[in-house]
């Protein structure tokens, strides 16, 4: 996706204004808690945390669980740098060279690079766009396993494709990783944006599977706080956790400061949560609608997160794209996307794909599905 | 040494006071700066930061070198989530399964977490207690290159041993790395504590080495501000950069907040860095002095950083520990240190000695070296 930048710099330079539907940067304001905890703590000495994490955030995100059905442990938490570092630490800790991580494509580009640091390989089970990227089939998966497989990845809510698992579905996939004694990795990042419920589905609520699920989780989206850097790591598996705890302790601890500031978004009024939501789904009804309204645009609606992946009548989303930032102009304004290659492991596929963040509000949005729409008519026009 | 925790806390629960020498953490006073830098800052959304870094980060990090007569570009320049991510980085990018790493022992503990990460392997030069753990010895090292070997590291001023390179044993070891093509990875955290010298010693200043040296850098000791966070390896080989770049961008940014805070405490008055090893200073001067009024007790005069280590006459240092906290006080006082075995990599060594960070004020130091003289005694009459 960075390959664009020199080009968008270059089109503003030129004057044009760009609509940026290309990153999961959301606009949404970050609680006012954080920054009043924070400015509340000032230490003298600004010294390490505990590597496990500071104790009021342990509680918080314990409480959080509890609230949501599940009981945990003090010590089925670690405090991570982000969902990102939760991700490295576990692939570190399940994988040996050659390993295989089986996960639906398309997928978050960046677990490739988790897995390949830990020298595993990731084996994708693939879906179309005209399925609305859902994976949910246990026979597709079941067909992959193999001596070396170690684990199933899941991102529920999906970025890049907003596939929400319902209950059902994850009860599968976690039957399926008892029978194969794998771990079941979730990331639930985008929990709270599951649009077709208002109930928060997590895995740990299957108490039967306590030694395969492993959650990936961080306050990044969900408190609109992506710059505080704090994730954690949510397993019951013991052998697992202290395995993960070393790397905790070789990297001394999370910074201290955005612990506590994260402690106090737990503590956040729930209309919160019911307002962002509430926004979020707006907008993506409004990318829907806009969207089908193009010919030849294959677009599902997607059921959680702030993302969509949708097909485009175009030969190559990377050249549209090259075209939107150095040929194309409506009154000069133009629009970026993340074309869909890098979201897939196979290679070839995705390339007439794009991903589409709806993090603009209303008005941007509809203006940048305009763009989109005079983009194709004037790209396949060449 | 995590494993005396729970017997500090019992020794504390009978109401001991402890003395703690046994962790880095500084207690000099973080600088205001960073306090005001964040409240000024906060913005509406949290967003994430660039991922090799804040502008005004990475402008102060090179203004800093240029200080010491270092000329960086910035793109010599990735900032990481303390020094700790960057050792991270730098192993998994430059070791491949079985790769051997350089590095004078004792070490600190938590290199080893990150080259068996890697899949390498640390190859340990021998010092003594007597020798001072000096371990600038050119044809020590030769001989311990291999085909396997892929880089020297080394700590100056070092943890655990306080141990300085002089100017002169830098370009030695730099010539070596050059000779054998060796990455030479130089942990320069503790630069403004070296007691013997005014000069702020880099391996960057060899630009002749330009290729081969790796600076592993931090926020942390220099400014007591160990809880944010923020390091930063430096560079001037552009392949080892981009590929520790595509670990910054897979664990998208480290802390934004913590960034601005670290970015104005480059701004600190000189008097702060004065005063601060000043105070270090005198404090090890206290220790040694004290160290050596004690019968057996081998200590050299460390050079640099804010620790030594010394061979106490003590069957097991480890014991010995366990002993001062179940069993020892005097006026209800007891002590804690780091037994020195685990800085070691070989199996056996460091059973007798002990690191000790002189991390507390004047008066609880002296006192604290009393407690260590009256436990020998104590211990050896059992």
């Amino acid at each position: 996706m960075r390959k664009f930048h020199p080009l968008a710099v270059e089109a503003m330079r030129q004057g044009k204004r760009i609509y940026h539907l290309n990153i999961g940067q959301p606009d949404i304001s970050t609680p006012q808690a954080f920054f009043d905890a924070i400015r509340e703590s000032q230490p003298r000495v600004l010294e390490y945390a505990a590597s496990a994490g500071v104790p009021e955030l342990l509680a918080a995100v314990q409480g959080y669980y509890g609230r949501l059905g599940v009981s945990l442990q003090e010590q089925d938490i670690l405090i991570t740098n982000g969902g990102s570092e939760a991700l490295m630490m576990l692939m570190l800790s399940i994988l040996d060279e050659g390993d295989e991580i089986i996960v639906p494509e398309p997928f978050y580009p960046n677990y490739t690079t988790f897995i390949h640091a830990a020298g595993g390989v990731a084996c994708p089970v693939p879906t179309t766009p005209e399925e609305g990227y859902r994976y949910a089939d246990r026979e597709k998966f079941e067909s992959r396993i193999n001596e070396r497989t170690r684990a199933i990845l899941l991102t529920t809510p999906g970025n890049p494709t907003g596939v929400a698992l319902t209950r059902e579905e994850m009860a599968m996939f976690k039957d399926l990783a008892k029978e194969h004694n794998l771990y079941l990795i979730c990331d639930e990042v985008y929990r709270e944006f599951a649009y077709e419920t208002d109930e928060l589905l997590t895995m740990l609520s299957f108490e039967d599977a306590a030694d395969h699920v492993v959650i990936v989780d961080s306050v990044s989206k969900r408190f609109s706080a992506c710059g505080a850097r704090v994730g954690a790591l949510v397993s019951r598996n013991r052998t697992l956790m202290d395995e993960c705890m070393k790397f905790c302790q070789g990297r001394l601890s999370v910074a201290t400061l955005d612990q506590i500031g994260a402690a106090a978004l737990y503590s956040v009024d729930p209309g919160y949560f019911a307002a962002t939501k509430a926004e979020y789904k707006r907008r993506r009804d409004t990318v829907v609608r806009k969207l089908r309204e193009i010919p030849g645009v294959i677009c599902e609606e997607p059921k959680g997160a702030f993302y969509l992946m949708a097909a485009l009548p175009v030969d190559d989303a990377d050249k549209f794209q090259t075209f939107l930032l150095e040929e194309f102009a409506d009154n000069q304004e133009t629009v970026m996307f993340a074309p869909g290659e890098s979201f897939y492991a196979t290679p070839g596929k995705g390339k007439n794909e794009i991903r589409i963040a709806y993090i603009l509000k209303q008005e941007d949005l509809e203006r940048a599905m305009d763009l989109l729409a005079l983009g194709i008519e004037a790209y396949n026009k060449r």
